[in-house]
């Protein structure tokens, strides 16, 4: 046995001791129920650790339910923590390798994404508002006046420079040094996880992924005529490392796909440690990994935390992400770090669409070296993090006891484990008639998984509209029950 | 024997039996070098045809290099007919299934190709002045500003529907009705072709395909672990159906892909009665055709050829197009009428990019409904195809004897067969040295052919550079046979 499976639960950071630690006076008692508890300063001097340990871990008591802050005043145990759902459990290992079915019900939540009047709990989209259009609008009103050519001026190289080297400078600052010619950009993280699968397996090959995940990544790879052996994941720290090895002993694995930091939909992210045993466990294999990683910037904690790619000593992980949860979904502008595959991936992006819009690019670029980004990223976790709050809690009401809630760290969406007998696909089907779109859990799944199980995009800022549907959406679980 | 193959020259029209007549006067003698032919108006008179046909007839002729139009004079007899090359030659059919290999030359002219400083003979790309970009961007700008939420607005569904009328609109111009939601916007048309080929077959298939062939075609083929049989195709009139017969009655083909209307590289347009020769051919064999129409709009004549699509009425065509040769290469906006495979390729497009970026999709749409893009259309044919002739007739005096090129009536590019020893693959490492990118011959085909042929992109407006170029190449191809 590797050591890497022998320590399946690595170190916690010390935030997140310290955040167990209130927790379980909480649960004791010790700490009661709309009572203060101490300053983040007297705390920091009790504990012996950093004001930012202390910020942070309050934070995480946050958003578990636990904790809430009164401006002014400081944090106070809340006083409904009945309220706090227990999350979900992690699905079973069932490790024999599937075909993928294509998704009638997939192609129901997608159309119903794209109507206008229907509120969007469904698809993973946080709503346009939230991001800054119109600068980026000006910035392409821009490009185009400063220099028309980059509309006629056929380019057959894919990647623009300028933008790739935004992008590694980026990832250099989270412990990630990447040469701006390792990237290719890509239309969407959609097609860098397409040009990525192509690149490491050939059609009825089978591929590692976490379950439940992203329904797109099942359709891409159904659409590839791969297999997949889904591992199990759990709710907080990802695929299950074990899980992984044992189906590694025993399957001819050819990749393991997965968003290791904030995955869709259960929000989980992988603590460093694991990261590092993960890239163990392929180096070990000498497998390649493609690593989504659309909501790495999303952190609502300090730290972004650092993608599977910064272990990857040996070009094994191909990396793949996108603007499109952060900055612009509608420009559809990706990326794809393909380690030792990138002259594959290169020849690949040409045969599947040539080139990405050079003036898509131009744009981002300048939206990113005018240093407009970072500060948009703060005001955009904020407003995840305080909307996914919101919408937790209001689900939890909604849909009553035997709820069980994901606690993400970051991103955006939550995943939601209703009472034993509802199913979410009629669910999905009740709730169309009130114009409600939500994304049923058997499409998280190849197997006919999470039939009691939803994901809710928590990217809409809240409103009144949302709080009847959540409500709606509650009565009509109900009305399933009371059958 | 079917009847579409017991025809296999279909009748002329009256403008080709005309020029054809003409051209038998000129080289029997008894229209002399320098000489006047008739004017429009007698020659109508004469033969008891349209003014229209006459003008047709003779455009065709001084394409051929057999007349010269002089202005407020008439046309009169080039005193040098010895510079028309003669056409080349169809290829001898092959018809067994090959593997697609991948081709680092090709990689090699696209890379060339992103060189600014290189003269741009290799890629078929046009120069980014003829097309209308201030405008374009124009209209991109007021786009962003006037809705900056097509920027933010996570488009779930790939095709805007304005775009979508307009390029419906144009198709039931050249008799080819389509409903607006019949057609999928993608990435360009390598991203369409992509799609419906990835609709109509699974890998380890074989498909037929013209020969020569865009080099494009052949690595998306190669990528998607297609095998191709190549039918040889007529410089003038296209696929050599007989061929193609004899091909689908011997190999288990799944489909077949073709440039009917002006091919790349041989400018060779199918007249109609062999596109409804073909398509009857296909309908016996119960098979889809892949058409790419990416030039078709590029016809030096009067009438914009109808495409294959025109035919098709059990929806076993897929259409592909895009604006990448007419309107703005960089802007990477294509599309597919997939007929009867439209939900499949819908749902492709889902899975390889999800959207194409809508707006951009708006912004061609307002300049197609502002009327602009008839009045560029006729510039833009007009200068290929003064730039065709400049070229062709450089091409002539540069390679001399033995030379052969084609006589595209459409589009941009020409083929050009080389005395027997010369090389093109050394000529195009030789030029490369001088900052001339080509595209020689090999590239064209899965098996080693063509090795004598080169591929001239006539995209660029004539100059000194582009002179001086082609005399290089010239003379490098006479040290070849002078070793």
């Amino acid at each position: 046995m590797s050591a890497v499976i022998a320590n399946p639960t690595p170190a916690l950071t010390l935030y997140q001791q310290l955040a167990d630690s209130v927790q379980t006076l909480i649960e004791r008692g010790t700490l009661r129920p709309g009572s203060r508890v101490p300053s983040v300063r007297r705390m920091a001097l009790q504990r012996d650790v950093s004001i930012a340990t202390v910020i942070q871990a309050y934070t995480v008591l946050e958003n578990r339910g636990l904790l809430e802050a009164r401006p002014q005043s400081g944090y106070y145990v809340r006083s409904r923590p009945g309220l706090l759902a227990p999350e979900p459990r992690m699905a079973r290992p069932m490790a024999r390798p599937s075909e993928v079915g294509v998704s009638d019900l997939a192609a129901e939540v997608v159309n119903a994404s794209a109507e206008p009047d229907f509120v969007a709990l469904g698809a993973a989209c946080p709503h346009h508002s939230l991001f800054p259009t119109k600068k980026l609008a000006r910035l392409l009103g821009a490009a185009g006046r400063d220099d028309p050519s980059l509309i006629g001026r056929y380019a057959m190289d894919a990647s623009h420079p300028p933008l790739c080297r935004e992008i590694a400078r980026r990832y250099l600052q989270v412990g990630t040094p990447l040469d701006h010619d390792e990237l290719v950009i890509t239309v969407g993280c959609t097609e860098a996880l397409n040009l990525s699968l192509r690149a490491v397996t050939r059609p009825g090959d089978t591929i590692a992924i976490e379950t439940p995940t992203y329904f797109g990544i099942l359709q891409t790879t159904q659409a590839l005529g791969l297999k997949v052996i889904e591992i199990p994941s759990d709710p907080r720290d990802g695929i299950c490392l074990d899980a992984l090895q044992r189906a590694l002993e025993t399957c001819p694995i050819k990749a393991v796909l997965l968003i290791p930091t904030f995955s869709n939909p259960l929000g989980a992210c992988m603590p460093d440690a694991r990261k590092a045993a993960l890239y163990e466990l392929l180096a070990t294999h000498d497998l390649p990994a493609i690593e989504d990683d659309v909501y790495g910037d999303l952190h609502w904690g300090d730290r972004r935390p650092k993608p599977l790619k910064a272990w990857d000593t040996d070009g094994r992980v191909l990396l793949c992400s996108s603007f499109g949860k952060t900055l612009a979904p509608a420009l559809r502008v990706g990326w794809c770090a393909p380690g030792r595959y990138l002259e594959r991936v290169r020849r690949l992006k040409f045969t599947n669409t040539v080139g990405t819009p050079v003036i898509l690019q131009k744009t981002l670029s300048d939206f990113l070296r005018n240093g407009g980004y970072d500060h948009h990223l703060r005001s955009i976790r904020r407003a995840y993090r305080e909307q996914v709050q919101r919408f937790s809690t209001a689900i939890v009401s909604a849909f009553g006891a035997g709820t069980r809630i994901s606690r993400p760290q970051g991103g955006f969406v939550l995943w939601v484990e209703l009472p034993a007998g509802v199913d979410t696909v009629r669910l999905h089907q009740d709730a169309l008639r009130h114009r409600i779109n939500i994304a049923p859990g058997p499409l998280f799944s190849v197997r006919d998984r999470y039939r009691h199980c939803l994901r809710i995009n928590c990217g809409l800022p809240w409103n009144e509209t949302i709080e009847q549907a959540i409500a709606t959406l509650g009565t009509l679980a109900r009305a399933q029950t009371s059958d």
